[in-house]
């Protein structure tokens, strides 16, 4: 009876909040048969209207489940499916994994039909209204196997390649080393600096520029959800911060160097390699996948000017990588930043000359 | 033979990259005679020809001069250039004032004429070429007056105003310690969080988000001019990173608790603390002047979608405050967030499904 393209399915989603939804979406694109679950049932209705899939029926029989619920329910409910579903394989997409998958297991789950999974997506706002069909495409989706059977693994490298996703392997605790350096200690390390404005002068927070903004923007992010990852992934979360305080600690006797009239040499180290190491993050500003070219244009701060902008990038033909527009003291200023292929800059340049823009550096 | 509209001038450039150039271009526009003078003469000839003012003469008698030079040349040049214009006051646009100030002075700077300043504007480009007549428009200027007599100040003001910028006064220790909180530290704390990726395995960076870019994007400033920088304000930097390390250390130790069983109210408690002292921020993400609206829309990543976009928020005569479009693997994934004034938010939202855009929440 399954409309599905491809030999696999159905899926069962226990827990249709953002990350649940959207795969729920992705795997109806791909014609995948897609059963949903939910402890708040009016939650899987909502991911239901908005096309996730069908709401499970006693006696189902999945091929696959799904568990996408908070950092503090993924053990308990992965035992739970686990048993509920004996001839299923079961995957989770919890940001942790070594003691999510150990405690699911103590828990009685089935570890030869358990296969960790972290879809390294998310957004800053949560919930099924937010989730979207392309939220995994092309994002790296970790699988951490342990001790699954061939057979599991299969499958769920199935069920990521059917969400427009790329299967990673990793051990549970290289993920989680992984994590720690590159998510969870630079979101302690955000936090803990936006807590230094909390007694702070307020003529001394006023001062505050763009890097500021950019290094506290996650701060923001929910405090309760961050607890829980931060507490299930703790140490290796510790072992970053004593990396990063060791490395402060240098910079700081650096410093105190230079008060005392001796060598720059320390802080200039710190620095250059701040550089290095920032030149590896894949993206637009360092690594291979970054090489975009910037383009700069002064505009009026007016309506219609962006849109007049990126019309003309489009009558060219020209696709906008990303938009920069700088702030002062939290308003925008004239100044917008457009980033194109590289191959692409000097042709947007010369059409935005033509169009009268006042093109800079 | 002045054609000043008001009773300043002529004003003396000493140093004519981005922030001099800027500073002879709005003088300019007020109707400002400036004067530049560069180390290299071409620079000063770069200058001119952006409209920033004519060359130096022999003899002249500048009202004010305005130190624009590297920090590490700042104090030599201010106390130069007392001695050489002994009836002009003096400024200084250094990120750094009270060693840049009691230096110049004990190398005999007359302190009476001497007005440090610095305004916060700037950006990660440099040189003459980068200019803009409106870098300083509402932009703060920090003015640190010291031993200064009253008329030097009062000159110094007008000359800020005549910049479009806003004077604010704080006594040179002030400036340096809220500096060292809101730009100099976070800096470090950038170039350390990014030099722990320099070892990183290859696979780790590789799953390097948003937050992490966002962390990390100051790491690529020029290494050179911020050695001079944090060197210059070695004390106060030091002491921002003793407490930034100690308050690392309070949440190492409150993960190393949850590790052992015990509880997260330590770790919950530096997120919550980071969220209050991130909204405390001037800017869109935070505080008073914060409060854009966001409106989500997913686009095709095809040219011309985003100027469909912009042209949609024109046509309803809605102002566009900032753009952000997320980046997924280091390519712009199809959702845009358009950040508007709070009472246009939903304006935009109908006006875009109205032809037929995908909006969100």
């Amino acid at each position: 009876m399954s409309t599905s393209t491809m030999p696999l399915g159905p899926v069962l989603i226990v827990g249709t909040g953002l990350i649940g939804t959207s795969i729920g979406l992705s795997l109806r694109r791909a014609g995948v048969d897609v059963l949903l679950d939910d402890l708040v049932p009016g939650q899987a209705i909502v991911a239901r209207e908005l096309g996730a899939g069908q709401l499970v029926d006693e006696g189902a029989k999945p091929e696959i489940v799904v568990v996408s619920v908070p950092p503090r329910h993924a053990a308990s409910t992965i035992a739970r499916v686990s048993r509920a579903y004996p001839d299923a394989v079961i995957t989770d997409v919890t940001s942790v994994k070594s003691a999510v998958l150990r405690e699911a297991i103590d828990l009685g789950a089935d570890a030869r039909r358990l296969v960790g999974g972290h879809p390294m997506a998310g957004r800053e706002v949560s919930g099924a209204t937010a989730a979207r069909v392309d939220l995994l495409d092309d994002r790296l989706w970790i699988l951490t196997p342990g001790d699954s059977s061939a057979e599991s693994l299969r499958l769920v490298q199935q069920l990521v390649t059917a969400c427009g996703a790329l299967a990673v392997e990793m051990s549970p605790e290289e993920h989680d080393r992984a994590v720690a350096l590159v998510s969870h200690a630079p979101q302690v390390l955000s936090s803990v600096l936006a807590g230094q404005l909390v007694t702070a002068d307020e003529a001394y927070v006023r001062v505050a520029g763009q890097g500021l903004r950019d290094m506290t923007r996650i701060a923001a992010s929910d405090d309760q959800l961050w607890t829980d990852i931060l507490s299930t992934n703790a140490g290796p979360v510790a072992e970053v911060l004593t990396s990063l305080i060791d490395a402060l600690t240098v910079a700081r006797e650096g410093l105190r160097a230079v008060s005392e009239g001796r060598s720059e040499s320390t802080i200039s180290e710190v620095l250059v390699t701040g550089a290095d190491g920032q030149r590896r993050i894949p993206g637009k500003h360092g690594g291979a996948a970054a090489s975009y070219e910037s383009v700069a244009v002064v505009l009026a701060d007016a309506p219609g000017e962006l849109a007049r902008l990126f019309a003309a990038a489009g009558d060219e033909g020209i696709n906008t990588e990303d938009v920069r527009i700088e702030h002062i003291l939290g308003r925008p200023s004239g100044l917008v930043e457009v980033f194109v292929s590289p191959d692409r800059g000097e042709a947007l340049r010369s059409a935005l000359r033509a169009r009268g823009f006042d093109v800079r550096a």
